[in-house]
């Protein structure tokens, strides 16, 4: 009675069932939804051994890519579309809409005041990025944490080129004025591919899947009494806008970066004409009155595991 | 229309359709399905932002706990049930029933000879066990390889415990002779936890599961001709038999280890009376045509990739 759809079945029912005495009811559903969707794609691709055996020697990889400034597992978890799912499945809707974090929010962003500019080889042509952090009903949020990060126009983070770039180009930690607004100084940041050089780029190579994002620069914004928002701002003329690898595009997060040659502007914001120039309106969500409880709660969760 | 099912549905959607150009048909499957049901396990239970993030760091833990003699990934397998699973639809039926290959198969078996003794240590109660290798038809399979791997008394690999066993206790390569048969001394294997010190343990007792073991002897067969064959003997009177942490216990593989007490017999094998004794006949599948083929075919997708 080896291999009969029983013997299977049991497998399953018993590891489900290991996972009952779980004192944490969300862990508890967490775990046992798990292993029912792993013991499903396992029965319906019946892998070899032998990719089994590709399969652990795969994750390993994957999971010794990382250090402090890689950050593999998310890599994985955005090419295979989960990341951008998780982002969508948590928005609520009437604020800007979300997208993934990325793997390069690695070091914390250096404080930074509006009109700084968070271009620190200063090489590039210039670009003006203004920000305005509304709630949803339109009131200004003064004080917001907007968290910046880009690439270089070569398409570098400041983690991939430690001999070239200083740690903390193109990234900024800033504070909205009494109107909710802020403004930077940077440069326009170039599509690029995602790192290639360990298991997540052999995985793209062995499926002719190309690895490049549409140029993009990254925000955090948190403002207190509403919900924390992770997006984009895509640049509206970049390649790979209906292709991203992460499948992070939302047609509401494409924005226009016009060049501006007006020497008088130029002179007001600190650089030279012609310069580029972005406009973002963002938007936060008031949290629900049982959301900070909620919060609270997986806090706690994670400590007790 | 954010977070509307339609949204939901083209992210997997897309991130399905980024495979479409996967030159083997086997990954293409693989990689496909895997998007597939990891979504569908996403969106049924709804990872806050904070659950995923935890989820990165369980996996990037998992797979920064291996090295060379410690596999945590193929451990988080078999807790989950997965590597069972895998083993039991491998199965054709007609031989042995299979388990897992378990994460200490990490070092080479020194080469044995037929009444070698495994023990390298010399301090246990001496046990002997006896295995034949017969093909599904009742015919005898000389020069068979039969890997063997085994913890000691206390209930450690050689690899657990470099400061303390020479590596290769516990372990040996033995051929069968002209009747298929071979024996080896060695002590009664004690059931054990599972490595507690790293992701796995954590995710154990957040669960409240124990990660003990049943004791057992790992084999490996492989004879000219026929299917490879993981499996184990679990020892009939040990604990844990009900509720083995990796669920690899089948009723076909627990064998009897009774106390030998005659002082003849123990000569003949070269112990001391009272001894442990364990016969366990082996029967290995042949391979049907298609399979070589097959096999081939998994061996060059690996390449490929």
């Amino acid at each position: 009675m080896t291999n009969s759809d029983e013997a299977v079945q049991a497998i399953t029912d018993a590891a489900v069932d290991s996972f009952r005495d779980t004192a944490d009811p969300r862990l508890r559903e967490l775990l046992q939804g798990l292993v029912r969707h792993l013991h499903g794609y396992v029965k319906e691709v019946r892998p070899t051994l032998e990719e089994w055996e590709y399969a652990v020697e795969f994750l390993t990889a994957v999971g010794q890519k990382c250090d402090p400034t890689r950050q593999e597992f998310i890599l994985l978890s955005d090419v295979l579309g989960v990341s951008m799912l998780v982002e969508t499945l948590n928005e609520q809707g009437g604020g800007t809409e979300s997208t993934v974090l990325g793997p390069f929010h690695v070091v914390e962003s250096p404080e930074r005041v509006s009109g700084d500019s968070i271009d620190l080889m200063g090489v590039g042509k210039p670009c003006v990025v203004s920000v305005r952090v509304t709630s949803a009903d339109g009131t200004p949020l003064p004080g917001a944490s907007v968290d910046v990060w880009q690439c270089t126009e070569e398409g570098f983070y400041d983690v991939q080129q430690p001999d070239v770039q200083p740690l903390g180009n193109g990234r900024g930690l800033f504070r909205t004025d009494g109107e909710g607004r802020l403004w930077f100084r940077t440069v326009v940041p170039s599509h690029y591919p995602i790192p290639t050089d360990g298991p997540v780029g052999e995985l793209l190579g062995a499926t002719s899947r190309h690895p490049y994002r549409p140029a993009h620069v990254h925000f955090i914004v948190e403002a207190e009494g509403h919900r924390p928002l992770t997006t984009h701002i895509f640049v509206a003329d970049s390649p790979y806008l209906d292709s991203d690898a992460v499948f992070a595009v939302k047609d509401s997060l494409v924005v226009g970066f016009p060049e501006v040659d007006d020497a008088e502007a130029a002179r007001e914001y600190g650089v030279t004409a012609p310069f580029r120039r972005a406009d973002f309106d963002i938007v936060v969500e008031p949290e629900t009155e049982t959301e900070p409880a909620n919060h609270n709660q997986n806090e706690n969760e994670k400590d007790a595991r």
